[in-house]
């Protein structure tokens, strides 16, 4: 057992130098970098597809896509909605890695961008365990994936800065406790920001996008 | 990169190996076992609450839940339902293996039981890599995941008998489309049985308990 620890521990220790590589060129480029993770089907793309919407006219993105098979959908829809997207395909593994961002930063125009979305493989398990180099991470939950699950994947919600609870257009066909869930994942972080949004209404969008471009501001002013 | 590969490699011949051990105990005792996938919130629990009701009277059953963290709030719904229940906690980890699934059979009352249905850990990737001995595979979808994750998570479609679409209930407050859906899983894996299903409603829990009732059955009788 002894042989397999010391590799996974090579690979953490690793991903770890080659995040902090990834921060470093953002940061020279003055590129906020932030890391998405969600459950398959939260939403993840429609929410920055409206993200994208709310700031196309006051701040320049760019989104690099996770996905486990080679299939372009989600960049699609991004590169229709008039932004860079670059895609990584990870082969079947359920996380995205800070490898695989340096292999995507080449192609992603920082020069002439204020924020560096990363959509991460959909997953409330693995992509919790490896930093990609990005300044903050968010998770987005949905209200039909039940209250239970920061009870039940607790990791994820330990290391972000805002949770976004997508799909509150459905809260009346679903049983749904808000306060029961929020708690849970207050209980882990309690200094995480909550954002209620419905992709389909739009309600509670323009509330997060003015959140995201505040910490773009914050970041690209210089500190005296 | 060719030592992690041998410790790959190691660790997914021996999960081979002890699921075929597994497999074997669940044969001597006649028990039939079933692996059940899917995405985190996709109502595996409620599904299973549901078989419980539906086959209660006609099939022994036990349910052995797979989570990632120390908390039981599957396995005490089901023990709530009458049924026995044996948590496996992956401590992190994000799908059974072989390994954990040995270590709660010896819990499992086997001599008493028809159907062992294991509930493997919320994630549409991992699961897919790992047998666990049990004898056929299902995954519960859900329609507020979206009708694409077939295209998206195209592995976990690969290995299964049958495909429950569960929260149908929803489709009319959701923008999904079944036969699209069902066509990304058909391309993947032509012989899958489909079950559409709503735990709220009830609709369709019937034929999926009638058509899980038969395979015990077809199991538990002995060919001539």
């Amino acid at each position: 057992m002894s042989k397999i620890v010391n590799v996974v521990e090579e690979i953490m220790s690793s991903n770890d130098d080659l995040a902090a590589q990834n921060r470093t060129r953002l940061d020279t480029a003055h590129v906020l970098g932030m890391n998405i993770m969600a459950s398959p089907g939260s939403g993840k793309t429609s929410v920055i597809l409206q993200t994208i919407e709310a700031l196309k006219d006051k701040l320049r993105l760019a989104v690099v896509e996770g996905d486990t098979a080679p299939v372009s959908i989600d960049a699609d829809k991004v590169i229709l909605a008039g932004m860079p997207a670059v895609q990584i395909n990870t082969g079947g593994s359920c996380h995205l890695d800070a490898v695989m961002l340096r292999q995507a930063l080449p192609e992603v125009p920082l020069d002439d961008i204020d924020l560096l979305i990363v959509e991460n493989v959909g997953n409330l398990i693995c992509p919790a365990s490896f930093s990609l180099g990005t300044h903050f991470n968010v998770v987005i939950a949905s209200v039909p994936e039940g209250d239970d699950k920061p009870y039940k994947y607790p990791k994820i919600y330990r290391g972000i800065d805002a949770l976004i609870l997508n799909k509150i257009d459905l809260l009346p066909y679903i049983d749904f406790d808000v306060d029961y869930f929020k708690r849970g994942v207050q209980i882990l972080n309690p200094n995480v920001v909550f954002f209620d949004v419905s992709c389909k209404t739009g309600e509670g969008i323009a509330a997060w996008a003015a959140w995201l471009k505040q910490r773009v501001q914050a970041f690209q002013t210089p500190a005296n």
